[in-house]
């Protein structure tokens, strides 16, 4: 990822290696402030919070939680109880629970002396590899795109995402964007429609700001515009990431996703979903059975920003009652296919 | 339609009868400001900068507009002049060409000393027919949402809609809307899910704010979250306005409106279409023909409300580029019905 013209991770160990810094996605793009965080509680607050959000981003994050919290209390009880305070912070996002496991099976036959540091050092590998996982969706998906612009090599590339499913989501480089930011440098011109995402814009917001980051073309629409745009041909593929990728296919992510699906299935525009491996859950049968998280209602009537001084102003949207759910469910039929690690899985 | 507890209209001349006073929606709802408009300048800059807006409101405006410009220049050069200013202020509603026709050809045949009062009479016309109108849709509506209503009595009718196309958009009941307000006053347990309807939120400000007038119980959501909800079986209906019907049965309507109609036929929920007969535009083929409006980027890239402190402050919610189209084109193939002053129109 590219910040300030400086490569980075958005997710790393403090210089003393004790905490984690990342950056805190509740001020951008308006201000880029990190955040150390040094324990259990400061973990599962960034989680639930969304100091940080995206899949793999909070795993990674509730992966050195575990690590921070054994550090203090490396027993068995507490083992269970850091885990059960850290599995409860987001309930859609599979990579959590994947991440967590994976962090309690590699310390849960050694020492209570040797775990903390055990943690820390799975913690560090789940990052590494979830770094290297979206490069290599980068690369299988770049492919795709290389196809798609030799159809129309006479005009920039566009295409579609929704909400943030970019490096500030991952460890590096992003699901949906690592296809985006390899064309890019690839020298394919792709140009993206930066979907708002609605209620807490995360389009407007964060993709639009790691976009600007790279210097890579890019328009924000309001999330009713999409389907316009592909009945004129303004799309040339819709990509987005994903919390949770179930048994049969079926696609969990945030709200809104499901519309663009079906209007890129009324308009035979291609629509992937980039994802790896970790965001797959075989052990959940289709998208019925995902708990879809219902946000506070406070997210959809109130809206921050900075005001005409440059104050960061909170202004309200209605004064009516709202309802905020924050995922929908995108059915296995409506995709094109998944962009992974291994390569692009089709569906039949 | 209710205003403050007084049954009113939302557009009247004034009380020396040579103006009009309109809700300056710009405003609403955090300040109800009602603004008189005397000249045909006033009347082009209410519509354009949507002061007010609506497919029959504009066209009730753009007849009065005519009619204040005749009071002030009656010969053919001047009907003519302010004719051409008055049909270029928006683009897409045809009833703003046709209310513009009606009042010509009304004048055209008078001598120039009694063409002004000519053209006011023909305007009150057109504003008492399009409240009947709105009053007939409303009574037709009425009819389906009580078999909707009979097939799950023991709970909430729940109607989705997109925008305003209540009576702010019209001179009384709406025409969405006014199915609604007859099913509430009927005794029909009504909730209404009003999606926001980004990037101007006619939906989060206008509808919410009639329904909460007429004491309608509604709920806000973010645009993305309808397609979720009727999946989960929590719609029963979509009743949406228009701003023009083509002769194929394509349906210009505010951005956004193309993927509910998507969302609604994946899950077998009806979709219907309420407008009176002004909305029809025969002499356009297909949705392909009409002429989409693109407003300003900067309605998508800030947002005004009242902030913490009450003050109505404007804020920032992307520093990057924006596109705002401001209407889709529902296809016909995806439209259930057509309820308008003489029944519903079924689709075949």
């Amino acid at each position: 990822m590219i910040l300030e013209g400086t490569h980075t991770r958005s997710i790393a160990r403090t210089a003393d290696g004790q905490g984690i810094r990342i950056l805190d996605q509740r001020h951008l793009p308006w201000e880029i402030r990190w955040v150390e965080l040094r324990d259990l509680d400061a973990a599962a607050v960034a989680i639930r919070e969304m100091w940080t959000r995206g899949a793999p981003m909070i795993g990674a994050t509730a992966a050195y939680g575990l690590a921070m919290a054994l550090a203090v209390d490396a027993s068995d009880a507490g083992l269970d109880a850091a885990y059960g305070t850290l599995v409860e912070t987001r309930p859609t996002a599979i990579n959590l629970r994947w991440a967590l496991d994976q962090v309690r099976a590699a310390v849960q036959p050694l020492p209570e002396g040797e775990r903390a540091a055990a943690a820390f050092a799975r913690a560090d590998a789940i990052c590494d590899e979830d770094a290297e996982l979206c490069r290599a969706i980068g690369e299988h998906g770049l492919a795709l795109l290389r196809d798609l612009h030799a159809k129309n090599p006479d005009r920039p590339l566009n295409i579609l995402t929704h909400c943030n499913a970019g490096w500030l989501a991952t460890v590096d480089y992003g699901t949906a964007t690592a296809p985006i930011y390899l064309a890019h440098d690839a020298g394919i011109p792709v140009h993206v429609w930066v979907d708002e995402t609605r209620p807490r814009n995360q389009g407007a917001l964060l993709t639009a700001f790691e976009l600007r980051n790279h210097g890579v073309p890019h328009t924000v629409i309001a999330d009713n515009a999409g389907g316009l745009l592909m009945m004129q041909g303004q799309v040339d593929a819709v990509i987005v990431g994903t919390d949770r990728v179930t048994a049969n296919g079926d696609v969990c992510n945030k709200i809104g996703t499901y519309l663009k699906a079906l209007a890129a299935h009324d308009n035979g525009v291609p629509f992937y979903v980039a994802l790896p491996y970790t965001t797959f859950d075989p052990a959940t049968a289709s998208g019925a059975d995902i708990p879809i998280e219902a946000r506070s209602a406070e997210e959809v009537m109130r809206l921050t920003g900075p005001d005409e001084t440059g104050r960061i102003a909170t202004i309200r949207v209605t004064d009516s009652p709202a309802l905020n759910p924050a995922f929908d469910v995108t059915p296995a039929r409506l995709v094109t296919g998944y962009i992974t690690e291994r390569g692009v899985l089709a569906t039949i």
